[in-house]
């Protein structure tokens, strides 16, 4: 069977795990039946556990369901020594289903797999030397790739059934009320880690920072907990911040963010009143930049800003241009210490933020979405998940949550080294062109067809020349040439779902 | 069949509603399975409704269950508005389920009751004309009275499975982010009314404050709500608050007080980082001035202050005596303007504060409670329910949940005009005397027997004579006689659970 955008799906394993092919963007009124934990009553006095391998035979046992967060980052220290235990404790079967995984969780993840302690992964990506050990078939089921929405959804309906959640937080109490805001491994909203907390029927907090109770605020409360583990150390505070914390100064970014401010500022949806997410990164950073100053020539504020929050985000709010920011995880210290004093910064769980199958999500409510890409078609199909070489290296993020935005705009270099951005088609489709408006290169941007308003209102504006893009592909491949096509093997190593559940598209097992 | 506490329980009704008698205080560590919600599916953006007619028409059906919250009190402008247009369209045997009942209601639900719109009711509490009615046989089901953490228990379960939650906010957006502090007519914490926002099939919000989107702090979450409704006013700001805002000029109320103080500051509890209820009244207001300069003498500080918070305790947040105050209500305008303002108030929900079946509640964590009594008799048992008439003219609230505390206090006078308030066996019991320490009136204090460690630490205080139950019981018929005993007709008109969903009592018909 294919997906909608020509993808063909492998009938056994698509019917084995009961998986519908990707229909469509729209989610339509379905009216869904929401699960719910067990709870194991209790006063809650005895929840402190001295150790990690206490606390892992008293709850993990084979077969189940585990997970963690990433709100950490590469900065984390909990997800190792969690997973050391468990491997050590002989367990077996193991489903990994963390909000996604970072770089420093790989070599245990693989010796995890090696040893048969973890035998299924649901992430929102991959990457490293745990993207090359994937592709290259060492799991044995395939990963199941889901957006940050997606697995809201997923949890909320049960398709992903959490037995024990492993939650580093840089403060708890002894009953388990804990923030993001506060300690020395500090890294603001617990967006993501919030499903979590909410529907696994075991809550174990891991924390470095004991604090009398009650902890407020308790973005993480008593009543969801049923363990709090004292260690040395739950993160690296160095290591937590993603990405750039500055403008950048590459000539290529800076003409591609200007580019985007002008696509943002000529839009129908550039007035007071207007949303947005910009995301992380110098580029993103320099499109903040641009925008401020626009909104400030065009006397214009936004009423909020949603997704991962970066400083500059927070610095349009304490200046007054935008109203109210909405954070599912929060980039840099400066955007988790002003989330923690500013009340004009809403703390939101992944549902809240993108969960498809909602009463509205933010995502629903957002004007202008800058998104990156490895990979843009022809069709403005993306590819945020794997490399040119076929090899995982990403993640879906909020990617195909957010694009569903009014002015989806895929910010991407037209070649990157002596690999095309701009291809005839992506390798593997994470985001359909379906939801993507306008890409900007830095030598012009292209309008997806569909959207004639938007043509209408971008073209024939100085230095923003408009292509088609199958001209942008052309000029793409003029300068690196056409690559030799990929080898795979017939073995599926991931399941790419759309954010509905369905599957949009597969990774194969690269021949090398 | 009989109860713990010694109550007969009718075998009929107890096997019909598939009841157990109350057993014991212990809750124990059962394994719970939640409930959870459906969700009708939506980007959001349609949520406005031009009318109440309207909204009733799309969401209420024969049979169902309709739920409001009693944060306006008697400044409640929605149940009366909503309950008009549910018994003019025709509708009938509803299960009410509001979080509690206000006298601004009754009139308006023994229309529904006669109309046959509703059929049975399920409340904390009733008093005034409605008490009468039900007392009088006016419902052909019996009522179930259930406390704040019973109602939330009883919802977690699905004992109570709300179709439609009717929730009246001072301020929410056009997607349904709502809270409590903001507009004309603020309470501050929507405590009672997130159990309905987060489980109920259906929410529809009333507010008179359409506020631009997204409105934060978001108590209630557009995740969580179908409608929005805009009416002409929500609430009487100067009727919503509750009872007594100043502190009492009474000798006797200022006496009992000062003892209360006593019994604290003398138990072992009153200690640096304890923690307190007092409740809301004249008299709870007296305690706590006592107890404010007490803590400043002794140099202690509270950890945390909880329950229904008014100004007073607010300002010893403010003064740096308490260090966190957890909100389930708000008693005055001032209590929630701190709530809005200060991070250290947090707001917490029923479940939260008071659910039994839980990981912990706070209610869990309390060194000393107050609470009031309309009589307590010589097992200590409490009845805040009945008259000495029979007549049902009270509220559980939190009474149950609260008095599992370490140090439950009861503060009452000996009597009250002609009638005792110590008496040999109180009319309805509420509370059983297992979970009671300490009885105060302005006479002195009684002892449960089963405590000597308290009655070893209060014994001998200069001012504070200690007598056995008995002896101030029968001072209490010393002074006004030994009333003429009830007569009841066989029916039963209300059950009494106690906080874990057993039956400790009922309340028969009484007979003129």
């Amino acid at each position: 069977m294919k997906s909608k955008v020509n993808r063909e799906l492998p009938d056994d394993l698509m019917n084995k795990l009961d998986y519908k092919p990707f229909e469509t963007t729209e989610i339509g009124h379905p009216e869904i039946q929401r699960v719910a934990p067990k709870v194991h009553v209790s006063t809650g006095d005895d929840k402190i556990v001295d150790s990690i391998k206490q606390v892992v035979a008293d709850t993990v046992k084979d077969g189940m369901t585990i997970s963690f967060h990433h709100h950490f980052r590469n900065g984390d220290f909990v997800f190792n020594q969690v997973m050391r235990v468990i491997i050590d404790a002989g367990i077996k079967n193991l489903t990994l289903a963390p909000s996604s995984l970072t770089g420093v969780m790989n070599d245990m993840v693989i010796e995890a797999i090696k040893a048969g302690t973890i035998t299924n992964i649901t992430s929102s990506g991959m990457r490293g030397s745990l993207g090359d050990f994937v592709s290259h078939g060492g799991l044995k089921n395939p990963v199941i790739f889901r957006s940050h929405g997606n697995r809201a959804r997923a949890i909320e309906h049960g398709d992903i059934k959490i037995d024990v959640a492993f939650l580093g937080v840089p403060s708890a109490d002894r009953l388990g009320n804990a923030n993001g805001m506060e300690g020395n491994a500090v890294f603001g909203s617990l967006g993501y880690a919030l499903m979590d907390a909410q529907y696994a029927d075991q809550v174990v907090l891991l924390t470095d920072n004991i604090v009398d109770y009650p902890n407020t605020p308790a973005s993480i409360k008593q009543t969801q907990v049923d363990y709090v583990v004292k260690v040395d150390k739950v993160g690296d505070p160095d290591k937590i911040g993603s990405g750039a914390t500055r403008f950048t100064k590459d000539p290529k970014e800076l003409k591609i963010a200007s580019m985007v401010n002008d696509v943002i500022t000529h839009s129908p949806y550039f007035k007071d009143g207007f949303s947005f997410q910009t995301g992380s990164g110098g580029a993103a950073l320099a499109v903040t930049r641009y925008l401020r100053q626009s909104m400030i020539d065009n006397q214009i504020k936004a009423s909020f800003a949603l997704g991962g929050i970066t400083k500059p985000t927070t610095d349009l709010l304490n200046e007054g241009l935008v109203k109210k920011v909405m954070d599912v995880q929060d980039f840099d210290k400066g955007a988790a210490d002003s989330m923690h004093t500013n009340g004009n910064q809403q703390e939101i769980d992944a549902s809240w933020y993108a969960d498809p199958d909602n009463k509205g999500a933010m995502v629903d409510q957002l004007d202008v979405v800058i998104l990156s890409a490895l990979e843009i078609d022809t069709k403005f199909n993306v590819n945020v998940m794997t490399g040119s070489d076929g090899v995982i290296r990403g993640a879906i993020g909020g990617h195909q949550d957010a694009a569903t935005g009014k002015l989806t705009i895929i910010s991407a270099p037209l070649v990157r080294g002596r690999i095309a951005t701009v291809v005839p088609d992506v390798t593997t489709v994470v985001t359909p062109g379906d939801s993507v408006d306008v890409l900007v290169t830095e030598f012009g941007i292209a309008i997806n067809p569909k959207r004639t308003d938007l043509i209408a209102a971008l073209s024939n504006i100085p230095g923003l020349p408009v292509y088609k893009i199958e001209d942008l592909q052309k000029m793409a491949e003029k300068r690196v040439g056409t690559p030799k096509p990929l080898e795979y093997t017939d073995r599926t190593v991931a399941m790419i779902e759309y954010r509905d559940g369905t599957v949009i598209d597969t990774v194969k097992e690269v021949k090398d």
